[in-house]
């Protein structure tokens, strides 16, 4: 569910607003392994929204489910007096042995990412003030290509960040994990912004989350053949190691240093 | 989509709510002749909500899903500054060539209804400042029944008023139809609000919605098949007829004189 001042600001154009809306929930179907195949759209307005900013939302909403081959098959609309709120279901199919959660990574996996971190937080942290909100390319090809070999073990997508969603994982799946920080995917914006604003860009990669990359645990010895089955659809980044339950999730330096992984994510409450 | 101020008020008990946000989706499942099976529900609740507040929510929701063998499947949950904001998607299934839409009334056919009407809109006319939430009984296996018949024209359910929601399936058939104001089942309740507060016992029939009947046309000859599948899931009574798309939408009263059906039912924006 999209909220108003919680999720996006007033003045955010409603075509990319609607995009996004569907795109977040057709990532999640492609992190579990998914073909994404149909949408619902449940709304809340209040009466001050013009019919041509419901008309726009509705084409954000339609292209982006067209462009992933989605059908818009029903939805609901409301009023309310309070902000405009958006939840958007999609419902997608993958084969039973094929299917993937946040369970499963077991001690030894690598840990991967599909791409750069820390753009979209780069972004934000630029303009905060910008209403403007970017619509993500969830991953839905690579997902599937992964999901197909049958070598992973677990995979989510990074929308609360990296640091807190390999939290998620860990916890999912009864391991600890070690991120090696040189081998994060910094984004080129995230270093810019990192030295615009005298912040750390690792900081905005592990925590600034929205990217909508996929993180995965899966055998080392298959890693070869994930890189070969993604092939153009994304990069794939070694960035860490699952360790066992009682290490606890943490982040090591170069020259070999760890600590605990610092807790700067989003909470959703 | 239940928002508060707008579907319920401020001082409802959640557990209810909860159910009331599951059973008015199984009813939708049910009217298409479904099946219900799994259920997603999406809040968004402003941080002054308690935990056991929450908590009894879930249990409402739980609860219900129980009662008619629906998998709360997963959901989300969301901060907002406003007003909470309760969304229910459930998903059914239904053999092909059973499913039931608003449109394939034929002039001619019987409509129907499965039970007494007004009586939610009767409570509310009575203590329109209570909080507290009605819990529509879905009409699953009477609406199972009717549509393993392979005998209904068209359904739906019942929620936003007879008279509404008759022009809705009368529009989506593209027919016209004749309600016989004598012949539609007024609940006791709506008798006695009416008595009491002098209004006409009909109109809360007609507009008062949140009844979460059920709306069937079927042709005239197989109205007993109908009666006996039915059986005492539900009482079947006919209330009108189809009419073709010209003759619009009418009510017959006492003596035959027809009117058009007055315009007073829910609007939801």
């Amino acid at each position: 569910m999209l909220v108003e001042r919680v999720h996006f600001l007033p003045g955010v154009s409603p075509r990319p607003l609607g995009r996004r809306a569907l795109a977040v929930n057709i990532s999640d179907v492609a992190a579990m392994g998914g073909s994404p195949r149909a949408a619902l759209t449940s709304l809340a307005l209040p009466p001050s929204m013009t019919e041509q900013w419901l008309a726009e939302l509705y084409s954000g909403i339609a292209e982006e489910a067209a462009s992933f081959g989605v059908a818009v098959a029903g939805g609901n609309l409301s009023r309310t007096d309070g902000p405009v709120c958006i939840d958007v279901t999609v419902l997608g199919s993958v084969p039973k042995d094929q299917l993937l959660t946040r369970s499963g990574a077991r001690p030894g996996d690598v840990l991967g990412v599909t791409g750069v971190l820390g753009g979209e937080a780069a972004r934000r942290a630029l303009a905060p003030a910008d209403p403007e909100i970017a619509v993500p390319t969830p991953r839905v090809a690579a997902a599937r290509a992964l999901a197909a070999t049958g070598r992973v073990h677990a995979m989510m997508d990074i929308s609360d960040g990296l640091a807190g969603d390999l939290r998620h994982l860990a916890r999912a799946s009864k391991v600890g994990a070690v991120l090696y920080a040189e081998q994060i995917p910094v984004a080129i914006a995230a270093r810019q912004a990192g030295h615009d604003l005298g912040i750390d860009p690792l900081s905005l990669a592990l925590d600034g989350g929205e990217d909508y990359e996929l993180l995965l645990a899966a055998p080392e010895d298959d890693w070869g053949e994930l890189v070969a089955a993604v092939g153009d659809d994304a990069s794939l980044y070694r960035v860490g190691t699952v360790l066992g339950a009682d290490e606890g999730v943490q982040l090591e330096r170069l020259g070999g240093n760890r600590e605990p992984l610092p807790d700067g994510g989003w909470s959703h409450f």
